[in-house]
C-alpha cells in the first residue's frame, strides 16, 4: 500500500510522529484482513475482536513530509492465544524506514476476556502455527529510585476514533509529550518497545504520564496509567541528533 | 484531488471530523500552490507567508471512513489584502459533501504585519481582481448574559504540524470538545463559521474554550483564548440527529 506523507502527520521537524506510524500499520493490515475476507465484521461475529498487546519500533530513519512511502504487513505466526504480525516501512526503492513486530490476541467482547483465537479469523492469513510465540522484546519499568517527569493529559472526544475506542496515536503523543520540546527537537527515537495493559477510555479518565530519563544510556522508561491503574508502559531508546 | 477517508481521520460516528476537512482543504490547496509554481518556498522569498483569517463551512453531510473523497479549490477573488478562496469536497458521482469559504492574508514574517500581496505570488493563480472582497460571513460573539461551558486545554508538542505551526485541526478539537459526548453525539454539524484572531503557540499557552449553547436556535458561539487574549470565535449550527 503505498501512501504519501502529509504535512499534517509529522511533527514540527517534518518528520512523521511515531504515532503516526503506528496508524497506518493499523491501516494496512485492515486491508489485507478485509481483502482476504476477514475484516472487522466477520472477526466480530465470532464475539470478539483483535487487541493489541505489544509494538517493537524499529526505526532507521522517519519518512517526511511529502514522501509516498510503502507499507507492507506480514501475519508471520500464531499459537493458540497469540497472533505475531509484522510491518515494514520502505520507501519507493525498497529502502527500510521501519520495522514493526506487534502481539496480538483475540479477547471476548462479552466478558472481556482473552480467548482462544478462532480457527475461522486465523486460517486465511497462511501464517506459521507455532509452539513458541517469538518475543516482542523485554521492557524495563520505571523503579521507585528513578527521578520521574510527570504530567496530566485529560482524554478528549475527537481522541476516539471511528474503531470506537482511543486512538492509538494518542498513547504516544501523552508519553512522549512529556519530554519536552527541548529533549524532542535535539533528539532522535530509534526504538520503541510499547505494552499495553488496559484500555484508556473517555469520559472519566484522566491519563497521568510518567518519564523517567537516562541521560547516559539514552533511553527513557514510560508509563501512563488512569486512577492509579497501569494503562501502558514503554522504553525509548534514542540518538542525539546533529 | 482523492482522498480516501481512514478511520484515524473519523469521529466514533465514523464522520471525517471537521478539523480534518480543514487539513484536507489545505493539503489540497498547497498542491495547486505548489503545481503552479507558488509553492510556500517561493512565497517565503518575498518575506512573507499566507494567514488564513476564517473559514465558513457548509456541511451537506460529513464522508464516512473508507469513502473516497475528490477534493477540488479555487483562489476565486482577491484585492490588495485580501484572498478569498472556496473549497469543495465532493463524493465520486459529483455530489457535495462540503462547501468551504476562506479568506486570506499575506503576512510579513519579520514585522508579523498584514502586507500588501505581492503580485507574483497571487497572479499566477489567474483569480479575480476586485474591489469588494466577499464576506465570509458575520459571527455572533458570546455575550456576558451567556451562560457558559469553559475547559482549559495544554497546548502539547506534536499539536505542532511540519508548518511549524499549532494544527488547525486542534482548534476545532478545544472548541467542540467542551461540548462533551452527548451533545457531540446527538448533533449534527452542518455549519461553522470560525475566525482567526491570534495564533496559539506551543509551550507557554493554556487554552481556555468557552461554549455558549443555544439548544432553541441549535447554535453554539465558541471562543478560545490564551491569557486574557482572544485567539479565536467560531460560531457553529446544528441539527438534531434523528
Amino acid at each position: 500500500m503505498n501512501h504519501t506523507v502529509t504535512y499534517y502527520e509529522c511533527d514540527p521537524q517534518g518528520e512523521v510522529t511515531v504515532g503516526m506510524l503506528i496508524n497506518l500499520a493499523i491501516l494496512v493490515s485492515e486491508e489485507q484482513s478485509q481483502a482476504i475476507g476477514v475484516g472487522p465484521d466477520v472477526v466480530a461475529q465470532f464475539g470478539g475482536g483483535w487487541v493489541i498487546t505489544s509494538y517493537n519500533i524499529e526505526i532507521s530513519k522517519l519518512p517526511k513530509v511529502d514522501e509516498t512511502i510503502v507499507l507492507s504487513t506480514r501475519a508471520t505466526s500464531y499459537n493458540r492465544y497469540f497472533a505475531f504480525r509484522e510491518f515494514w516501512i520502505r520507501d519507493q526503492n525498497g529502502e527500510e524506514y521501519a520495522h514493526i513486530s506487534s502481539m496480538f490476541v483475540y479477547m471476548d467482547l462479552t466478558t472481556r476476556k482473552i480467548v482462544q483465537i478462532p480457527d475461522e479469523i486465523i486460517k486465511p492469513f497462511h501464517s506459521e502455527e507455532v509452539k513458541r510465540i517469538p518475543r516482542v522484546g523485554k521492557l524495563e519499568g520505571i523503579t521507585e529510585d528513578d527521578s520521574i517527569l510527570q504530567q496530566d493529559y485529560h482524554v478528549r472526544y475527537f481522541d476516539i476514533d471511528s474503531n470506537q475506542h482511543v486512538n492509538n496515536a494518542h498513547y504516544f503523543d501523552w508519553m512522549l509529550d512529556v519530554l519536552g520540546e527541548d529533549f524532542l527537537k535535539s533528539h532522535q527515537l530509534k526504538k520503541m518497545l510499547i505494552k499495553y495493559d488496559l484500555e484508556v477510555r473517555y469520559g472519566k479518565d484522566v491519563v497521568s504520564s510518567e518519564v523517567s530519563i537516562d541521560d547516559q544510556a539514552l533511553l527513557t522508561k514510560h508509563k501512563i496509567g488512569t486512577k492509579g491503574e497501569l494503562n501502558a508502559e514503554a522504553n525509548c531508546w534514542w540518538e542525539k541528533r546533529a
